[in-house]
């Protein structure tokens, strides 16, 4: 399947994986490249160290590295840093990316803003994206409410609107080649796809966790602070993040006072359990597209299969 | 646009008019299946003397109707009354449809059944529904929060692998021919649009409340339980309702307990805000759709226009 987005970065398929923290390393995006996506580092929160060691695990894999915007002003000299890796692009999410933007255009690096809102798509368009992923609410980890089905429609019309180059692609709730044919039809140019790639075997996932996660539904998942809080990581009040819906979470989630009076305790009993890796009690970042996902695969064969049940069905589809 | 939906009930256009309440009477329900499509009166919360009215304005256009679910149980014989009417379909949402299944299908008249989870989708296959409605998030009115994106291919999945023949429909976040596209590649037999037909001419909103909302972007609507409880609808816990985040949603959204709090009061403001039909001040039930509506066009023309716009688009995609 060729579209502006496999032509601007010589791909086989249109499809991008999420530079997903903690789980996206450099193994993961050697071998989402290697299957013909563009693969990413997810540079998440800035660990530096992490960074390096996942960047030289992906060898000379062509691949892009992504941030979480407002975590990146506490350190801008990271960037600095990965420019010098010379990445296929840079993957921003979460934040203004105007502070950044014009130096990672002038590295000769894409710029990729990932945004939840028409007027974050705006705003991407203002800097000079290069490619605008529209996220809807469906998507695991970060985010915010507004769905897929009618954000990249309205993104793909302001994109026009703007006369803008940038390129749209869609993300959130895409496990399969339905999601990506949908997103074709909807006006995206590809996909990034996050839980298809975190239910992969090169994903930095413990296995129980992998088979915790795939047994559950699209139903099973949601949109919570209380996992950033125990974390206490200070996310912007518009972004909550979207995680299996575990016993933990049965547990407090809706009881964010209570949560939070108790927090130093619940910390300790946090740190204690997340070196068990018990399904039940850690923090299992995920979309509501894990309900479509059956089974553990190697990253290499996603984008082409997802890619080939994509074409088959748009091919299939006609106006009869 | 032929699908196994327009088979069934001899439609020209894969469309369903969504039974809203309040706005969709009698005219606008004839002239949706004028249009082609099937049109739906909302019965709503059943106020008889309205449906009544609604009903003979319809005169002998081949409509259905629709209920919420919940609400009906305090009234059930409203459900025998409507039968008698033979109406072509029954369209049940937000509780449990099994009370009222066999009398429906016994009345030879289609059950359809609205659902939010793949749990749900499961309970309306159980009782013979022969259309399942996917719910996602991005709908106006009351809902729950799965997206569409992801909702439509899992419950096509369960469907299928339940060896049911339900037919598969998709709302949710769907005002064009995109939306009705990736419907048709997400598995979907057609759509049920609501927003669009809000923003038509036969349905019962006022032109300044009409304008208001199509001036608004998608980014500008709100899932809330506000407008419940100034309204003194007791929705059961999981539902809540999307609507344009106008002054009087800004001013209290959030702030439940404080708007709880001065219910009597607020009731007593809101009663005399409702009578000029202030835009600013009213419940407008309105879906993330809205970005993609430019105009209030007739009824009549919707179904063509999005069906024609999805033909044109699934003719043009291919596997390339």
């Amino acid at each position: 399947m060729k579209t502006l987005l496999t032509e601007r970065f010589g791909l086989e398929y249109p499809v991008i994986q999420a530079p997903m923290a903690f789980a996206a390393g450099g193994a993961l995006a050697a071998a989402a490249s290697r299957g013909g996506a563009l693969g990413m580092i997810g540079g998440g929160y800035g660990d530096p160290e992490w960074i390096r060691t996942q960047y030289d695990l992906a060898g000379d894999a062509r691949v892009g590295c992504g941030f979480i915007t407002w975590r990146l002003s506490q350190q801008p000299w990271l960037l600095d840093e990965i420019l010098e890796r010379k990445p296929v692009a840079v993957f921003l999410s979460f934040g203004d990316p105007a502070p950044y933007a014009e130096k990672i255009l002038n590295n000769d690096t894409a710029l990729v803003c990932q945004v939840q809102t028409l007027k974050d798509a705006r705003r991407a368009v203002e800097v000079g994206a290069d490619v605008i992923v529209a996220q809807g609410a469906e998507a695991g980890g970060h985010g915010e409410i507004r769905g897929a089905m009618a954000l990249v429609p309205e993104i793909s019309d302001e994109i026009a609107r703007l006369d803008s180059n940038a390129l749209l692609v869609a993300a959130g709730g895409i496990s399969d080649g339905r999601g990506l044919a949908a997103a074709r039809v909807l006006g995206a140019e590809g996909i990034v796809m996050g839980t298809r790639y975190w239910a992969s075997r090169e994903a930095l996932v413990l296995p129980k966790i992998h088979q915790a996660a795939i047994a559950a539904t699209g139903d099973e998942t949601v949109r919570t602070r209380i996992l950033d809080m125990v974390r206490g990581f200070e996310w912007p009040e518009r972004y909550t993040a979207r995680a299996h819906f575990n016993d933990f979470l049965r547990q407090w989630h809706g009881r964010e006072d209570v949560f939070q009076n108790g927090l130093e305790q619940q910390r300790e009993a946090w740190e204690k359990t997340q070196k068990s890796g018990d399904p039940a009690n850690s923090a299992i970042f995920v979309g509501e597209g894990l309900g479509l996902i059956a089974e553990i695969i190697s990253a290499e064969d996603i984008a082409r299969i997802v890619s080939v049940q994509a074409s088959d069905i748009l091919a299939g589809k006609d106006a009869g």
